[in-house]
């Protein structure tokens, strides 16, 4: 048990949020999450209303909350409200600007966290009324940008002190221990958000191959790019880039995404096939930097237990 | 004072090495910052033996290390032998293989300080011998490459562990303040390498135009690139950019390399003098992320101090 304003704010445990990663974070990761004393976050994703749904029913009556891709959110408005509907512990924005959503969250009395890659993108989620701010890193998994976390979360807590105080703040992006989550809250942050680390635990849908990529993997073979939102035809905003393992499909199209796109006819089916099926070569393993500090699938209770006992003996030493 | 493994070995009362900054880190600056009870760095860059020199002379009995750039070391193996000859506190490697030059720093008993950028090159160095790894982060200003620092240093503490239990660690790229030493501390390292905190210092030799480009600047203004690199015509492994602030050069060349060689004939001679003048806009302020944590120029001692009582006080809370 480690106490911030975070615990304090969500009523939790431990500061620990589960990162809403789209496919991997189900209702059975979110749940264990909660059980083991962290706020669990469901990864609304792309937006599909029955697939979210579904998964807050596996939930029973844990507190949950839920992430949606904001600019995915702004093409699909009922998303969000079909969202709401289901009562999340907390809404989850990241990828673009809250600010046609955020009145109607805060409106119903869920805390609005934001998820922002850069200063001036906090500054606009503070304004927008966001009640936490995860200050996302380059190194993290999946989908981000360039900045890192080191720089960015104490800039962004220098903020939020000038400005708006009440506002909390997670790091997120590389912490994937107790060192990483007690070197978060040195650098101001109030928890963090755990993404790649509980990515790889028993309890999150990810394929067996992906794992063992991952296990396999140093944190010098991630990249970040976009080969995966090209041969999906997702529009994702040129600023973002996903972080996954550089693997056969990386090495032929990072560096030739128009090739990417002319030969979408065959690329296309044979990614979302092997994505289908869990390949860890031919479509894309969504993880960070962090992959390197992973050695094993664990369960989502051990990781949270063994994360907050190694930052609570790191923070307690004397110096 | 702040003991770790770092001070011990380097006789030194806080954890902290100025970065061998080319240019900007003479050897006023380097005594400054062994006087506040660090160790300070010469920046040897480029290898002018006579620079060198000239700094050395300037720093009393003082104890001082020096940087090289280890690819341009290799083309000019002599600037290694006219510094040793100097009897550095310690020889700083970045940038290359150290292999060919790491024997010779050792037989006369000199610490060798490799930085490295990924944990195959930490690897490599501590097999050559290393006796401290400067892990460093993408955030950092100047030279690098694309990790974190956030995971590369606990990811290449765990690798000291296991093989090479005896070697130190120092965390570099974006620690510019008490935060940024605690944090690195629990990451794993055992001191850190201060580069843009210390470059904005009155001793640093910085343009006051440069300087105050820096502290407009948020830590989202800066970019990595390769424009002064084409500018200036250094030979570069491909690998390696340099993190500067975004201006009028780096907005008209960054994705335009093959025009700035092409304008070569008199975009360079224009690009010398505007660096020869310091001016921040037509040439390049090699400046990291930490841009944004930095809101006045002030003493080496005032910086030194300021970090270490922050980083005491935020390591002695209870938690």
């Amino acid at each position: 048990m480690i106490k911030t304003r975070l615990t304090e704010k969500l009523a939790i445990t431990h500061p620990i949020i589960s990162a809403p990663m789209a496919f991997a974070a189900t209702g059975q990761l979110a749940s264990a999450v909660t059980e083991a004393g962290g706020l669990g976050m469901i990864g609304g994703g792309y937006g599909d209303p029955q697939w979210i749904s579904e998964q807050f029913a596996q939930t029973g009556n844990r507190r949950i909350g839920c992430g949606l891709i904001t600019w995915r959110a702004d093409l699909n408005p009922e998303v969000l409200d079909s969202t709401l509907a289901l009562k999340p512990a907390a809404l989850f924005l990241s990828f673009g600007n809250p600010k046609p959503h955020a009145k109607k969250i805060k409106d119903q009395g869920i805390p609005l966290i934001c998820q922002v890659q850069t200063l001036k993108d906090a500054q606009n989620a503070l304004d927008c009324g966001a009640d936490i701010i995860v200050a996302q890193g380059s190194e993290a998994g999946g989908h981000g940008e360039k900045r890192a976390t080191l720089t960015l979360v104490p800039e962004v807590a220098d903020l939020i002190a000038k400005q708006y105080p009440d506002a909390l703040l997670c790091a997120a992006g590389g912490i994937a221990d107790g060192r990483g989550l007690a070197a978060a809250l040195m650098l101001g942050a109030d928890g963090v958000l755990m993404g790649s680390r509980l990515w790889a635990s028993r309890e999150a849908n990810v394929s067996q191959s992906m794992h063992q990529a991952a296990l396999n993997a140093t944190g010098d073979e991630t990249l970040r790019t976009q080969v995966m939102d090209v041969v999906r035809h997702l529009p994702w905003p040129e600023r973002y880039t996903a972080r996954v393992l550089k693997n056969d499909f990386t090495n032929r199209w990072h560096h030739d995404l128009d090739g990417l796109r002319n030969a979408s006819a065959t690329e296309a089916p044979q990614w979302e096939q092997a994505w289908a099926a869990g390949d860890a070569e031919k479509s894309n393993t969504f993880v960070g930097e962090a992959s390197g500090l992973i050695s094993a699938i664990e369960s989502v209770d051990t990781i949270i237990d063994r994360t907050v006992s190694q930052a609570k003996s790191l923070l307690n030493r004397q110096w």
